[in-house]
């Protein structure tokens, strides 16, 4: 059972004071509504650079109008016909980019939630929402789900239609999901996502490659604990673990993600930076657009080249694993809430569009926790959902319960 | 020279009683802007679909909000930044679907200028403005442009950024431009696909193929004429053109089109549907809705990989082709202003993301417009602005002269 949307939204009002997951919130109806529906009356969090009727979208910045969007985005408005009621809008990182909002991480309030999409996280982490909508452009679903310990889903790229979404990054940003768990993540794909699934859970156990990805770089011990863990557990249960020498090759696809978002946002921001709320941009973001509009066409052009040159050979690579298992982030949540982390082990997953899930695995000494990144080929979404889903259930069971 | 803002708007505002290419005109700065600015001073026109600050976004439907948009789009921003002025808004089929606007065709009043884009088109082809935006999400920009005689020019897919244009068909959606001639297209290409192009014309004769692409539909005496004369006058001077017989493989296509625009279309337009505006739906439009939303996820994800397959065949047959050079529409502008005509020989090039471009190369004894659509490959949009310079000049100088 999923939490309704009224106790949802009382519980954000009187429970974000510490966390700041959100940046508005609207009282729902109190009666239940349309029981047949599959997501009947779930109260959900909107990260806010997604439209909802009647509310504003403020993308994180002062520069946005405060005037409420006339529409819900495609994604809600699927979500609304579902039965889920949108409560509220949660806190993003200056238009989905890096200067980090006012969020803090539920499990260790000293700590960073990840970012872009924080609050969304955050108020899944704190148990205010039991689903909430994110966008990734580098590591704003994965990164901010593994901080926080809650199951993020981006999926293939193109497939949830971003109408109502503020798209700065036209080839890289893809809506996605947090939940509390992978079977929810499930029910919020059945809408967006829609297909019949089978009833039963996977027949036969996954081929999955484990890629520590230290090329990118260094893990700290909660990290490789993890990973190894996990490995360890699948193997247990069957499946055939291999480890493949990817990882420098992957390596050459970073600079590519860089200079494709650089040049996409500079030029999706350029009309904000030349208007009177121009100045109301961070030096960050600023220096951000400065840097992609010095990026020439015909190197983006070759850059794009490259990239579906790239994509299609990684396909052929990948042969016939199901699931690839790597790290989700290079560590637990950083303490501090000055920066969002690392996105440097998501980024390679949305420039390839590949569907990337965070399950977490379990928690650090300090309460932090920790997990791993599943991916998988395009458009095997529901194949992704229904393994991470049968492993959450055996693998760490009990990790997202301790907060209702 | 072209057109300047204050000239445009002071045209636009006194000449548009019979034709309605425009939605809204806002008068600018009679002072000549940033003279070293390669555009400078320019005025241009905005289809009403894409944002332009200060100037509201109607889409062509009473159901979308009056106020003011805060920014402009994107490719807006870049024109301003070159020196170009927008002065106003063009009338749009009802969301760039198919529902016309009140626009008639500059060259006959009693015909259709063609849509979606029909205002742009028509404002160019009245001489009000020299340059106006449109889109194409089927034929949008290459019919209007057939149908009213002047340039367009509809480039590679995902290479103008869309930020701040109402995007509904995700993978189909593209910006592109009207003007009265292609040096003009050019130098609009020079803004928002900026490289640094050799002054000097091309110094090979390109290879061309015909295609006259009767599987598809008929073709009125007039356009196989228009057809046969510009293939007639490039081997005259030293072109080669070939016939490959790709007539009933592209036929194939159409209906890949077809399904993705409707599943797009139906997701991007629900949150109108369900909102309290819905009833300002046209029936058309509200069918096509109901079509797109009947299609299954499963269906629509198949229909994207033969579609990536297709894409990746026909690169591959286009073999050394430089150019193929085939009908813009099946005849000239139809009589009346109920249908804004058919889409049939634009839509595979949506599908494959093409650049593709309206040569218009002469007039009917009747004074309609006919001419030749010119496709490349992708990202070869320089290489064909460039040959179809060459072309304009020396086998339709005149034709576009007449109305200044």
């Amino acid at each position: 059972m999923m939490r309704q949307a009224h106790s949802a939204w009382s519980r954000s009002k009187d429970g974000d004071e510490a966390i700041k997951a959100w940046v508005w919130l609207t009282e729902p109806d109190p009666l239940p509504t349309g029981a047949a529906a599959p997501l009947a009356g779930v109260g959900f969090g909107v990260k806010d650079v997604i439209d909802v009727a009647g509310m504003p979208t403020r993308s994180g910045s002062p520069a946005t109008s405060p005037a409420p969007a006339s529409w819900d985005a495609s994604c809600v408005a699927q979500l609304r016909a579902a039965g889920a009621v949108p409560i509220g809008k949660t806190v993003t990182a200056e238009f989905a980019y890096a200067s980090p909002g006012p969020t803090r991480n539920p499990r260790l309030l000293t700590h960073t939630p990840g970012g872009s999409s924080s609050g969304s996280a955050a108020a899944v982490a704190a148990g205010m929402v039991d689903m909430a909508l994110g966008t990734q452009t580098g590591g704003s679903m994965i990164r901010p789900a593994a901080f926080c310990g809650v199951v993020g889903f981006k999926p293939t790229f193109g497939r949830v239609h971003r109408q109502g979404m503020s798209v700065l990054c036209d080839s890289l940003d893809t809506i996605g999901w947090f939940s509390r768990s992978v079977e929810q993540s499930r029910a919020i794909a059945s809408v967006l996502l829609p297909q019949k699934i089978a009833a039963q859970p996977p027949t036969r156990p996954p081929r999955v490659a484990l890629l520590a990805c230290e090329a990118i770089g260094t893990l700290a011990p909660a990290a490789r604990q993890a990973l190894e863990d996990c490995a360890a557990r699948l193997r247990d249960q069957g499946a055939s673990v291999i480890t493949p020498e990817l990882d420098s090759d992957l390596k050459t696809l970073l600079p590519l993600h860089t200079q494709t978002m650089y040049a996409e946002l500079a030029r999706g921001l350029l009309p904000v930076l030349q208007s009177p709320q121009g100045d109301l941009i961070s030096p960050v973001l600023r220096d951000a657009v400065m840097q992609g509009l010095k990026m020439s066409y015909a190197d983006y052009v070759q850059c794009q080249h490259t990239r579906g040159e790239l994509a299609r050979q990684w396909l052929e690579r990948f042969g016939d694993i199901d699931i690839l298992i790597t790290p989700s982030a290079p560590g637990p949540a950083p303490a501090g809430l000055q920066s969002t982390g690392s996105s440097a082990f998501n980024r390679v997953w949305s420039l390839l569009g590949w569907p990337a899930l965070h399950l977490p695995t379990g928690l650090t000494d300090n309460g932090l926790p920790v997990g791993v990144q599943c991916v998988a080929r395009p458009d095997q979404d529901h194949a992704l959902l229904a393994w991470a889903a049968d492993w959450h259930e055996r693998i760490a069971p009990t990790v997202n319960a301790g907060q209702r």
